[in-house]
């Protein structure tokens, strides 16, 4: 059974406080090489049948209405795993 | 700058109710087509310096001690882009 993948970010242009709170507590831990931390969401949807082309198209509507909100968030990535 | 992905999901023998709530969503919408869905983070780190097998180290290091929770959550990937 396949599972799309989908990933899902903050806005590269808002802030993302939980990310920022992670980056400040690396900071503080000496793991002084990270610039920065983003975090999101990964979303696994397992598939009952072959991830074809229909499927695959539902999967981009529905990542794009229920699953971000594209004020805030972009889908980075749709992805067909096993 | 390379960025390294970390994902993290909900363990496989737990109830994820956000999943369920999705896949419920889903059924109610007509896309019948989805049998399961799990919910769980991605995390974006942008690495100042090359993504070195130093770096990847720690980075596993703080996937397992700072970014999960390894009673609820498993490490599923820690991949390098850019």
């Amino acid at each position: 059974m396949p599972t799309i993948v989908v990933d899902v970010m903050p806005k590269a242009e808002l802030l993302d406080p939980q990310g920022k709170a992670v980056a400040g507590a690396l900071g503080r831990q000496g793991s002084t090489r990270f610039t920065d931390v983003r975090i999101g969401k990964r979303f696994e949807l397992a598939v009952d049948g072959p991830a074809d082309e229909a499927v695959l198209a539902e999967v981009r509507e529905i990542a794009a209405t229920l699953l971000s909100n594209d004020v805030i968030e972009d889908v980075v990535a749709i992805t067909v795993v096993d």
